[in-house]
């Protein structure tokens, strides 16, 4: 590997390392080197604190003077909750600065290049771009479009089912590949399932790692607010809930509900409509949604379009039942022409499972919005 | 690569290439070697043809005297349509008889071994042995079971969906994934669909490979005889066609379709039980079956356990349609314990589309039974 490369790749990990506990910010991870030498090592760890450039900068101290710096992101130029990057990369007398990725807001993308060729130093950009921009996706998608990263995870039968006609589904898929359904929980902002789930499964929807994990917000699509008073998830205080039903659902309801401490949304129309409820979210600052559903929720995001990841757990197992749920409801269909088109973008084993994931294929270019120029 | 392996992985190339023309015998390849030599190559072609070894020791001519034999199954030690092929070897004064697998009929395996070792012949047997087991699958489970080897064969969408609630499934899967489907129907005795896909889709069942290949015999599902006489199958001449149906169709519909060439086969019960009909399509010398079901057929054949391997192809595709038709349909479950399990054999990306193999997997210790002893 190029040594461009090989710290780029460093810092790329450092941020990594982060993903879930930095937003609304992105991760970003930084190396600072001198003569071959790493002096300096950082990330940023927690929204409000230091930026990953100021941690590495940090350890590097006076030695930073003629050093070369790496980083993930292109270093902001702007007063945000801490001082511009540019500023302190500037006063420490950096020589070379290595981005990977520019700023994926179009009206600030590029300042940062500028302000630090302006003082002298010499930028390159794009190294390690793909991975950056991959790194940040919920991030990048959240900048540009203001609503949340949406990602439909399910479990299923190799012959596609979710759950059978009783609407039993325990378990579908091995440990293993519940373990790694616990760290996208952990990675992301938000969680979603809706009220059938709940009903029927009683789910705590909260993170379960051996290391602990970040617990996400958790989110219920309830249009007439039918969860149970005694549910779980409105019991166990372990993250904040909340509750998403139609205009005209029950007021004493809501009350009793909110008196649980869960939040409950009140859409303007009587049905959840999913275009509302992601710019709702996306107000809330929340960047990425990990969506838990059954057949009606995933058949409505997939009716809705509003989807920008596909995360299918297959079980090496055929459970027959005609009648049994499909990962995928939704409106009947005439032809099969009218199919959603994705790409298959990654398929591995976890323990006995498949693990299939896929995006919309006319995102397929998408990403490259931000791609250096 | 040690040697023997080498000339070995060359005997069962020649061997599976020409998987589907020799049935209802193995294939098998053969290659004679005398001081880093290739004397002798030569592979079984078709039933009643000469053997591997005969071929391969007519290349090598007299210089086979002193020479070491390599073949991926046991030479024979019996007169069936041809004489002994250990004769020949012993005749030949071959030195050394190097065997990838026994035969797999308990009543003779290891006597074409013995008869050998008894001329003073040095045999070592079990050199890529796996590979050799894989390649007469079918052969080794006809010849232990008396039925043949049941290949379930299915075309879905990511949401596991065959076909929208209206029928079509026009198409699913990409060229590159029906191009894989047309070398399986060569590589099979019989292909199997239900009287749903006759009517719906009116197919011809038959070999379409750029290099031309052999059309499978066709068997078609149909209780009631309902079968339309206009029927591409019933008028296309190209292969042997069979109709099964049960014990109460009706007679004189019978005598029509026999009228255009096709046989019907009338089970001994009003519905068709799988057992039965399997142990008649072994009776007939079909050694392999290739399932092209729907929902209906998929479902009955699950349902028996009549099956020894899945090949699914998975389209990039979301249809959504919540009574859109499952891959395998079948009786209500209530629960997803009484799922069947399988074991993901392998996984790999045709064009666009994910091709998932799997296996019964209680079978997974099934084939040692017929390794080296």
């Amino acid at each position: 590997m190029a040594t461009k490369e090989m710290y780029m790749k460093l810092a790329l990990e450092m941020a990594e390392a982060v993903v879930g506990q930095t937003s609304p910010n992105p991760t970003v991870g930084c190396v600072v080197v001198k003569d071959g030498i790493i002096i300096g090592m950082g990330a940023h760890m927690k929204a409000g604190d230091a930026h990953a450039e100021v941690n590495a900068l940090n350890d590097a101290g006076d030695g930073a003077k003629g050093a070369d710096l790496y980083v993930t992101l292109e270093p902001c130029s702007h007063y945000g909750k801490t001082p511009p990057c540019t500023d302190l990369i500037i006063a420490k007398q950096i020589r070379n600065v290595y981005i990977a990725s520019l700023d994926p807001n179009p009206l600030v993308s590029g300042r940062g290049v500028e302000k630090l060729l302006q003082a002298g130093i010499n930028v390159k950009t794009g190294i390690c771009e793909d991975e950056a921009i991959n790194l940040n996706k919920y991030f990048f998608h959240y900048i540009k479009t203001k609503k949340p990263y949406v990602t439909l995870k399910t479990a299923v039968t190799l012959d596609g089912k979710t759950a059978a006609t009783s609407g039993d589904s325990k378990w579908i898929t091995s440990e293993a590949s519940r373990l790694d359904v616990h760290e996208y929980r952990h990675k992301h902002d938000a969680i979603l399932a809706g009220i059938n789930t709940i009903i029927r499964d009683n789910p705590h929807l909260t993170t379960r790692l051996p290391r602990g994990g970040k617990n996400p917000i958790r989110i219920i699509l309830d249009t007439h607010l039918a969860i149970p008073l005694s549910s779980n998830l409105l019991i166990d205080k372990q993250a904040p809930t909340i509750i998403v039903c139609g205009s005209d659902a029950d007021g004493e309801k809501q009350g009793k509900i909110e008196q649980t401490g869960a939040t409950v949304k009140r859409m303007a129309q009587t049905k959840i409509e999913m275009s509302d409820l992601l710019q709702w979210l996306g107000e809330e600052q929340i960047t990425s949604l990990f969506v838990e559903g059954g057949s009606t929720v995933h058949g409505s995001f997939l009716e809705s379009g509003f989807f920008q990841e596909i995360i299918m757990y297959m079980a090496p197992k055929l459970l027959g039942d005609s009648t049994g749920f499909p990962a995928f409801g939704g409106a009947k269909k005439s032809l099969m022409a009218e199919s959603y088109p994705l790409h298959f973008k990654s398929v591995e084993l976890i323990g006995p499972d498949l693990k299939v994931v896929a995006i919309p294929a006319k995102c397929g270019g998408d990403e490259d919005i931000h791609r250096h120029r």
